[in-house]
């Protein structure tokens, strides 16, 4: 079951000449809302701030964003306060043509979703992937962004739904593992923690910044690098991070199988420690 | 002026959760109305076609497009028969989530805009262009489509209406000449014409296909290449195409000026020999 609301009341339509519907004009960001509240805010709010800024949108007041989330929560009331809030902001109505006019007002919607928890045998033994054959363009202008542009993660999506898998592995045009169709991934290789650099595509997910900090703070080596698809294979251990499920263990991408290792259950822990708990075990 | 149609009827909206809006999951298709007729229909429904084998939509069948625009026209009566519809092909309502389901049935809609014809000056003496600082990425999936992914074209063109240029050109990460923000671009140098490979990233466009082939035709040695930033700074001509104003040249960009050249011409003269009257001079 899902509501979409857009100035505190219910929205079922936008407009046809609205620009995220022809060119993917827009940001969005995908909130964990658990116990009512919504999880992680400071890190969706950042990150839909630096993409206005990178897209020249200009950015709705995070204060009002909030209360546009409480106005729809209240109404919705989802049970237990779990649910997932989208919260997308599209560059408006426009004319026909690609150029934004400046001074271009948003629109924000803000669409809620049932929350369905990942089975808590994943967060036990992991879960299973394949390598997407659907390539990430190198080199996009927003990168790192979570924009309406995500016709590679429509694609890869579908090929690992059609594999029956619970996530795909994109790779780049240069065959160097990026992310998940909508998570991050991590490896562990030598005790060092690898993380793919999102320089030149890719999401950089709210989770990630989360159990990076954890990690750092911890006193792990963890570093953004690039990730030759070698070393995912010749890995000890990989795991994906999401801002719904938190952390998973990859038991298994293809034919290559990995246990779940060190790094990964230390990771489920630092992040129940921060306000994830489903990655309590 | 412009009116949006969908099966036959007048629309003003699509439903929230359509997944063009979303995700951009989709194509669409610029035409140019002359007379009350589409011109290049059959190049534009090829090029739809392709784009719904690689995203694995289902492509209306032809003539009903063919139809569904003739009601349109109908309805609206632009005047002389001239205007530009524009048909896009959205990936139709969807849940949250990238995954598309197979048999996903997508949503036709038509707008019918006014079209206001390139001023008869640009086509005798060219067009001022600049460089956009907004790279192609290179390595897409979905190179060569007319997608509704069109992020990268929205912040190139947004550049070039600020430069108050008449059109921006594109360079891919690996700083090769691509195309412009809504145009393809052709070059020649020491009497070989050359137009950017679309491999990697770029729109094929349909004026880009005609010329392409009454250069053939016409015994001129055309090849389509990559063209590395310089080889444009180096060229003795450069002109444009695009399906609305056919062929155009480029008398500057940034700093570099260029004459008309006789490939130029001759191209504008082929073009309005095979049905693209503006270019007739």
């Amino acid at each position: 079951m899902s509501q979409w609301f857009r100035d505190g009341k219910p929205a079922t339509a936008v407009s046809i000449d609205d620009r995220a519907f022809h060119y993917g004009d827009g940001l969005f960001e995908t909130v964990a809302v658990r116990g009512g509240e919504p999880r992680l805010w400071q890190y969706h709010m950042e990150r839909m701030t630096l993409g206005c800024e990178r897209l020249s949108l200009e950015m709705p007041a995070v204060d009002e964003v909030r209360d546009e989330l409480q106005v729809a929560l209240g109404q919705h009331s989802p049970r237990n306060g779990d649910c997932i809030a989208k919260i997308v902001l599209s560059g408006g109505p426009g004319q026909r043509g690609y150029g934004r006019p400046p001074g271009t007002v948003g629109a924000l919607l803000i669409g809620l979703f049932d929350y369905k928890p990942v089975p808590r045998q994943a967060y036990v033994d992991g879960i299973d992937t394949v390598v997407c054959e659907t390539p990430l363009a190198t080199g996009s202008p927003t990168a790192g962004l979570k924009t309406l542009n995500r016709l590679e993660q429509v694609l890869g999506r579908s090929e690992c739904l059609a594999a029956d898998a619970f996530e795909g592995l994109m790779l780049d045009a240069g065959n160097r593992l990026i992310c998940g169709t909508m998570s991050n991934v991590f490896i562990v290789s030598d005790n060092s923690v690898i993380t793919p650099s999102l320089e030149r595509c890719g999401v950089a997910g709210v989770m990630r910044r989360l159990l990076l900090k954890a990690l750092v703070e911890r006193g792990l080596a963890v570093k953004a690098a690039d990730v030759p698809i070698d070393e995912l294979w010749n890995s000890d251990e990989v795991f994906l991070t999401n801002s719904q499920f938190g952390a998973l263990s990859v038991r298994r991408c293809g034919e290559r199988e990995w246990p779940v290792g060190g790094v990964t259950r230390l990771s489920q822990g630092l992040l129940a420690e921060n306000g994830v708990g489903e990655c309590a075990l």
